[in-house]
């Protein structure tokens, strides 16, 4: 799809790594669309993914910044502003990591020094982003952000461990800010809930392969995909979403609603036969 | 906006009365933006209305339905694909009446005769009209079904009385079908829950002038207006949206999410003194 | 437990067929609880059952009544007032019954007639059962009443067809009604939403004891048994939780806020491999 | 009321301060229903309140702790243990404090080191507390954990800042937890979601006393005192409620399910004119 429905419309990505990366296709449709973007990450993030392939194909400048330091926030949104001429219309947030899951501490065992990481990288970064954004005055009147999240935030999953903490945490975050900037200028602020999806991220979680499986069958639609995740993020920084916010909206082939699906059910009588 | 993202899409579209109702914008901008689409509503309705204008501006053709009767729904969806050459890609029900709203009837001395009809008008008509749809294999694969409800499905409004109940009784179709249509052929159904909006049902409720400021002030974006709701309908029958399904969306500027606003507070306050 | 949480107070228990009820189990604890009760059901039910048994068990009235009838429930109320010699002080609604899921009729192909019937005997007795208390002034202050429901409100489950609409609308009407019971003297409505229970109604429905083992695992404190439910239930009724109202409470071993237990993946995974 | 329904039981009271306290209210009532105690509270809260009188009237042996403190809760639950001759039955998490609130920061300029405090104090410390209880195997089977929340959580109040964003943590760390525990050994863990009350704490709060009045006409069975509260929370203690887990539980005279009350409305309207 191409309709330019984000023609003239400046954005700024965070979070892309590599080619499964939301993120990375969000930056593609964007720029397809009519878009001009910034890409950011951490330094890090920067060096061990493919991100320059990326900036290449969008033609979009790389500003890297850790989305945990008020310093680093600052300056991006004030270099973005100047190289892309103008206030910024749209934001994804696509940022998540915790210690504890990667180094397997069960949920009665956290480090609370880990716990702290999680949740400022996962949950935090979000609000500091919204914060400095909001003092800059660095946001287009009718502006849109996007923050991505998991259904772990509304019921528990075993393995996604102090993730889920986070992920409520950010998705409260999108209500009290979505408040605020919808007061000030217009600007809408929601959270997508998505299909676990084979990314980097995602497949570091224990068992994803069996889950997503799972998820899967669980979906009328089947699992959503990280292309169709950037296409829904599309249509949410379009001007054809305007007076949607505050909003936590699924996107997730159904899941959220479904208690049992057919398929699933045969599946899991074969084995207690 | 046209940016043609319904291009060669067909639909229906149920409701439209006049210039204000939601129904009526949405007819216009899937014509803008590419589509071919049948018009339908019940012979007293399109008698009352000025559906012929409609007609004439969106090259439709205007197929009388009255949607709580299986035999003219049946006839509706064999027309409307002999005259859009092909399956339906999406249909927009906005329909919704309760007589005991209508005759003032308090929600404790409800006549039961009127609630049923309340049910099968405002409810039933979605099941009939996605039932007569799967038995016809009427809609497109990764076609977009959706109905308009209210959040008086979820919170009780002293004025919405057994309407509430009926768009209760709505969205669990919604899922219920949207299950079935997803694991069919990657049909999605959906809801959107819009601000009140000054259409003609709309300002039929007691008491609605008061309640649509008050929801105003409620709303960090102020209410969604029929056009912005039109707008988001749009994007929702797009393929920007294919894996949404079973959701109830709120378009109603965070009216959901927020429990005071500081503008609200303060015209509260000044009536306290 | 006998604590007498429920002495002095008057209630009416609807449905309870037989041992394996819940209502049949409210019925035993709230005697042992204290109070003095009235069952009902309609004729076809007590003959079916066994209430005679419980009847003496609980030194309790029986008063058929079919809770789809106006005048039925007019006289029920009439009645039970004069035989416990005062105002009800608690209600229990359990009934629900679905002639398309009896004829096992598919959600894409229901029978309307049926549809209504399942609308009638399981949402709007509910309706009329609380109209005529209502305008009876039948119930006393800081009444408490409630209605047996079932997840399936929320998410879909294929078996389930239309009754899910039905508790949707049930949970819809103790909403509504609660606000109106809630202003005038202090009565609050709720429901409960119960696990899978092995009652002569849910071993009804289609692949019910496969499901009944899926909600089992999925439930990190098992299913709710119908006497645990009955507990729940005297608590409502007690003064314990006067200011809880128009709620719909899960018990269910907290099944609804589980994404996966490891003990559902263990058995999952046997079977993919 | 006094039924002795928390017989033999023991329970550890976080968060007493003084008689308007919630926490007070439930030790009074948890002991009135034959349970025996240990109060716990910071050092300085200590000081600060009246929890002398408390320990006197209820026989309460106290032990201070912070609760954002591991070792000063690995403490607590040895001594408690110890004092009072077994494992724990109950606990009640009442504690929550945000930096940026009483220094009236507005959310858009928040102080980090602050609301690195809000949750740590406010949420954090349910989880440290959960886990020292766990690896301590400290409670005993089919005990019942509460911690007190607010509807803010759900949706935006102007005043509530970052605490709103806690709340939302410690919600989603009672349904991670509440998988754990249940699958140990069946302990359930629940949060109430509480009317706005007349505490120390919530009168702190900016606009509190139009608040209070807002919501009070806006709940159908008005709002909930804290007596009314310490009540639920002694049903939630009590065996009538085994198998509720994971869920938050609004205890609130209906203001969460309702959209507009005709009281309301007429304040509302008055201002208008």
């Amino acid at each position: 799809m191409s309709n330019q429905i984000l023609k003239n419309k400046r954005g700024i990505i965070f979070g892309a790594l590599n080619e499964d990366s939301i993120a990375w296709k969000v930056a593609e449709k964007a720029v397809e669309e009519g878009a001009s973007i910034i890409l950011t990450n951490t330094p890090i993030a920067l060096r061990a993914g493919e991100i320059n392939k990326l900036s290449e194909k969008t033609n979009a400048k790389i500003i890297p910044a850790d989305a945990t330091s008020v310093e680093d926030l600052e300056r991006l949104f004030e270099e973005a502003q100047k190289h892309l001429k103008g206030k910024i219309d749209f934001v994804l947030h696509s940022i998540g990591m915790s210690p504890n899951v990667r180094k397997k501490r069960a949920y009665y065992d956290l480090d609370y020094n880990f716990m702290n990481k999680t949740i400022d990288i996962s949950a935090l970064s979000f609000h500091k982003m919204l914060q400095v954004a909001y003092q800059q005055d660095a946001i287009a009147p009718n502006g849109s952000i996007l923050a991505l999240t998991y259904i772990a935030a509304q019921r528990t999953y075993d393995s996604y461990s102090d993730m889920a903490n986070a992920k409520a945490l950010l998705e409260s975050i999108c209500r009290s800010f979505g408040m605020i900037y919808g007061e000030k200028n217009g600007v809408r602020i929601n959270t997508i809930s998505q299909s676990p999806t084979k990314t980097t991220a995602g497949k570091g979680i224990d068992g994803f392969d069996l889950f997503y499986d799972f998820a899967e069958k669980m979906s009328p639609l089947g699992n959503a995909s990280a292309e169709e995740c950037a296409d829904y993020c599309i249509m949410m920084f379009s001007d054809y979403t305007r007076k949607v916010t505050m909003q936590n909206l699924f996107h997730d082939g159904g899941y959220s609603s479904t208690g049992m699906t057919q398929k699933l059910l045969n599946q899991y009588q074969e084995n207690i036969k």
